[in-house]
């Protein structure tokens, strides 16, 4: 062939970069509106600079330190390798290593930077109606979907163009899931405790408004929203689209070597991902509103053209490359899944479904009976995604088995091989239209931010409308990117446990098993189990100690501003002060918890070798999978219940059970914005340190040197 | 040998029955003090029988209806064994089933009726002092702890007795478990809706103080303490204890079939469990506490007596009887285990240490603080105890594996079983001082109680701070205990687990993997994963309805009854109808949530086969290892944070700090004290399902009828 196929992947990675660059500068002509928008959006600007200029300071010297040590350890120790042909390999594997952080890095900087410009334009556009507001607000969200996607896409390309293995994209995955745990933590802790701050003491003890210009803390919020769920956030999936792409690779490798193919199972991912990113350029730049449209419909209707776009144009490729039909129907699965993943979760949230209805009513017998019914409702909801989740990976296996029984005869795990690449295709499948879901979850924190700039300059009541009606589209569209996010984590994992098993194999030749009938694979699940929880409470408790600290800091201002509370003209809290309690929070708190993550998962590995490794992964998935979709949809119905009830409803604003739903609403905060988001990431980390290590940790572990295993 | 070794196990059951009566005869002998006491203890006494009277009913039916399916179709469809010498096999399993439920339900009236009566006795000998008062409390739990274990051990020894059969001493422990099932989840709901409703009114709106006689609830929650916590958890153990005990003797049957030997190792664990029944005894008789003694040590010293009796014992047993002493380390090895687990998990709910202290001044800054901070470190308190059962597990398992090595040329899976009885011996050395836990289990709700009396009876300062003491008491013994339950959980259900292997292994010849790379293993467990969290959700969503309901009854009567708030003599509440509701809506909710678990498993299990049903097992024994452990630890830390305040600390009672905690008190009751301890019984009741129907299943499953599998 003359052209390469894999070229796909890098081509349509730099035009999704074009784009977005495209949009940035669209998003950049956009008036900015009065000098004191400006203002407020400069205040919003400078801080979110400033954390993150702080976080990305102290991930530098993380960074630099890990891959030292990599330079040294991985993938096998510098003196073995010394004068051998793989004595470069350490070096790739470094540099790959950085690049991937600084991929991530580059794509979140550049999301943060125009979502922190666009708030004011947003608000200013809204002033002329909202089909004008609403692009600005899209636009500057499609600037991190593109640029995470390309951005992501174009660095696996160079480093597959340079090294052509897999096991060197490993590195550019662990860079790139690293600093998202980090951000993904010090983000969330920061906008938890900005958030939690302001409501308590703002809404519950002095009963202002949203967004009001008195509370010391609302700055902080607004930061918060950019720094959390837009840079926070775009580093996430960042990570899951990567670690997805780079498990179908490894596990592609070995159906090559399988199938005797050069370089056809290997670039089939990258072939997908290429069309993936080109569905949702084309589905970004769709999307628009007419002048009775509805801005939640719009969104969602992009969704669904790129879902329709993918599969076309992959059935096209799937047809004039001659690969089999069932991979794509393997992707197809993942994709249908994410979809009705995303429409069930959508029932635990709606505002007008029992979940949030049974919520809001019980608010009226205090916060105690609304966190219980909300907490329930929030473990009645991880069934139908589960099982989602659980039938796209049965049926992605049962799809691609067949095509190894060919092999079987020579070689017995071939059947395994081809069914676990199903597994990964369809977590491909899932997340192909990442590039859409990003652009509509950053529109969020644009549009929510836009709404406190119009609240803090005091623009009129309509313009306000205009951006609570763009803000609540926002969160209708949540629900199912959610789900897609939700869902695919669960096949990625799955997929980046194959892999393992596909390492382990490659290197050893022995299958590990995950079976929990060995004492091994039981002890390492049964510790495994704990540790998502650990982490969870970790950065939960952070939050909270953060968020006492702050509380006490607005308390003071009130107290010792005069006319602070009363509004007098010209009275202005110290916005800095809380911004600077967040950051150097989120700063001291971001650490322990991922290194405590890190380092027990190198623990477990050394002490008590590969099965336990393989065991701990597995308990660790399950329990992520669990608390992650508790706290997601908890956290969610509690806003919701809360939002309600401000609706009029049970009592309305002021009411006592006001009052118990914005406990409930306080509770889900760090529970669907910085504990479960994070563990997603988490189970992204370990599954790849667990892929790094797997030759030195089959070499060296204490059980074997002590001769127990 | 002419003395059968394995009567040791029906004598000591017998002599534990008769030290058990000989403990009523004992509590009854005491005085019950005035008209006042004993009207109060009148009161609950009927509030608790009225309620169990139609508990058992609707259970009778739900017995009744299974013995019939059971009659039909189990352990093979009636129509297949009709004319051969299988066919009383149904007849007996369904008697199994029906004694079985039998025994549990007399074990928790014995215990119940005593409980009842013991708490104005107690008060009144409180008159007299400490030492007094103190053996009447404990005996009255004692009845408890013995009749669990001497009625559910002499059922087993029976069923034996007759049958020789472990696969009939299923059905027996079945009838167990699902009694356990409704018992615990009805007893949960019951007395948690009448705690979470006398707080919320009582004590947060009114300001009244615990166990005021104005409050119309105050019965009803003393009713709920006898219900809950002392019939249903008696339910509750003597399940545990029972399938511990089957899950060993089938194993053993599986060895003894291995190794040619006939009844030595199906009779160890009536061994083992027959000398830990004596060891309870002589522990129990034990227990006393000096003039100026503590009643927790006291209590705990009785704990350790036990264990020390038991290692020595069983110890003499091996010796004699010769058997290997692999065999026994594995026993001291769960025993350990569980005293360790009870330490550490101490430490998360003590009034002196970092998690309670925290969560109490973390009440200042609100009740989302305190829920964030409190559930925060109930998440991480799952560590611990999960790597205790892990190296419980793990070690058990290799220290029995060598010994089945010499048979592993001609049987390759003898290593495994052997490694695998060790798992479930370990889980019986954990359970076999059972009869002693529950009797200090037991003994917190009676001086509870008796505290409730004294209170509503008007006694004096002194004899209610003694009651006081006696109480305290309860609490610190109360989490060595929780921490054997929640550890020997654990492993037993992990016996279960290979019970359940065993049981398909012997049907079938094939043994059945856990491996989750099996696409239908996969597929269970990420299903099974969801089901604790449902079971949850239904039974706490019931005690959330069921609570609003009581709340506005409370109301109702503080508004509708003259000078009942006030205090004003002669006018009493009407107690009988917030029993009522409690009774009405425990009934209504206590099926839906156990059916639908009971429901689900067989579906899993007929449609997707015998492989996805073992996956489904383990997704759920994770899930409710891992929500069991939060729920429980969490809902302990609140309390306790509550009582901290209540001492004067962070503001005392009445503060914001104290209304707060006394918001987290009451999202932790549910916690700890419905759904929590309802998921032991759940995971055992679907265990002992999955092994019921392994052969119907095997043979009818729709995927088989599709030939997809």
């Amino acid at each position: 062939m003359a052209f390469e196929t894999w070229f796909i992947a890098p081509l349509s990675a730099l035009i999704s970069i074009l784009v977005g660059l495209y949009f940035l500068r669209y998003v950049n002509k956009q008036d900015s509106g009065t000098d004191r928008m400006k203002e407020i959006s400069n205040l919003i600007r400078s801080g979110a600079n400033a954390f993150i200029r702080r976080e990305y300071t102290t991930l530098a010297v993380f960074v630099a330190v890990v891959s030292i040590l990599m330079l040294i350890f991985l993938p096998s120790p510098v003196w073995q390798t010394w004068g051998t042909t793989d004595q470069w390999k350490n070096f790739q594997l470094a540099l790959a290593y950085v690049f991937g952080s600084s991929c991530s890095a580059l794509a979140g900087l550049l999301g943060l930077n125009v979502a922190t410009k666009a708030n004011a334009k947003v608000a200013q556009a809204a002033k002329s109606g909202l089909n004008r507001a609403f692009p600005v607000g899209f636009r500057g969200g499609a600037v991190m979907g593109l640029m995470v996607v390309g951005v992501g896409l174009f660095g696996i390309s160079v480093v597959y163009w340079f090294t052509g293995d897999p096991s060197i994209i490993l590195g550019y995955s662990f860079g790139a899931s690293s600093l998202a745990l980090f951000a993904k933590a010090g983000g969330g802790i920061f906008t938890k405790t900005a958030d939690i701050s302001a409501d308590l003491v703002g809404k519950v003890e002095l009963g202002l408004p949203e967004d009001d210009p008195r509370n010391p803390a609302v700055i902080a919020d607004n930061v918060g929203d950019n720094v959390g769920d837009v840079a926070g956030m775009g580093a996430d999936l960042f990570d899951s689209y990567v670690a997805s792409i780079v498990a179908v690779m490894i596990l592609g490798l070995a159906l090559d070597s399988i199938t005797g193919n050069a370089n056809l199972f290997i670039q089939i991912p990258l072939v997908f991902a290429g069309f993936g990113i080109l569905s949702s350029i084309i589905g970004a730049l769709t999307v628009r509103v007419g002048k009775q449209g509805n801005p939640g419909n719009a969104l969602n209707m992009g969704t669904y053209v790129t879902c329709i776009i993918f599969g076309v144009t992959t059935a096209s490729a799937t047809y004039y490359l001659g690969y089999d039909w069932r991979i794509w129907g393997a992707a197809i699965v993942g994709l249908s899944a994410g979809v009705i993943i995303g429409v069930t979760t959508d029932y635990f949230t709606s505002e007008d479904k029992a979940p949030v209805l049974k919520t809001a009513e019980a608010s009226k017998s205090g916060p105690a009976i609304n966190i219980i019914t909300g907490f329930s409702y929030g473990l009645r909801s991880v069934l139908l995604p589960l099982i989602g989740i659980a039938i796209a990976a049965a049926v992605s296996f049962k799809l691609l088995e067949p095509l190894g029984q060919q092999y079987s005869a020579t070689i017995p795990y071939a059947p395994l091989s081809f069914a676990v690449f199903g597994i990964a295709m369809a977590s491909l499948g899932m997340l192909s239209i990442v590039g859409l879901t990003v652009s509509n979850d950053a529109y969020g924190p644009i549009v929510d931010n836009a709404k406190g700039v119009a609240e803090q300059a005091g623009l009129s009541e309509e313009v306000i409308a205009i951006t609570d009606e763009l803000d609540s589209a926002g969160n209708t569209a949540k629900a199912i990117t959610k789900g897609f996010a939700i869902g695919a984590a669960g096949l990625t994992v799955i997929a980046l446990l194959a892999a393992f098993q596909e390492i382990v194999r490659n290197e050893t030749g022995t299958i590990i098993s995950f079976d929990l009938m060995n004492p091994w694979v039981l002890l390492g699940a049964l510790i495994g189990l704990a540790m998502p929880a650990v982490f969870s409470a970790m950065v939960m408790l952070g939050v909270g100690r953060n968020a006492s600290r702050m509380i006490d800091e607005i308390r003071r201002q009130f107290r010792e501003i005069p006319g602070l509370k009363e509004g007098k003209p010209g009275v202005r809290p110290d916005y800095n002060r809380c911004v600077d309690i967040a950051t150097r929070g989120a700063i001291r708190e971001l650490m322990p918890a991922s290194v405590v993550a890190i380092v027990a998962t190198l623990v477990i590995g050394f002490v008590c070798g590969i099965e336990a490794l393989g065991g701990y992964l597995v308990g660790s998935i399950f329990s992520s999978l669990l608390l992650a979709l508790l706290m997601a949809n908890a956290g969610g119905l509690w806003d919701n219940a809360k939002k309600l009830i401000e609706s009029g409803k049970y009592g309305g604003k002021g009411s006592d059970a006001h009052k118990a739903a914005v406990v409930g609403d306080t509770v889900g905060d760090p529970f669907k914005d910085t504990a479960g988001p994070s563990l997603n990431t988490l189970i992204t980390v370990m599954s790849l340190i667990a892929s790094l290590f797997a030759i030195l940790i089959v070499n060296y572990n204490l059980l074997k040197l002590l001769g127990i295993q």
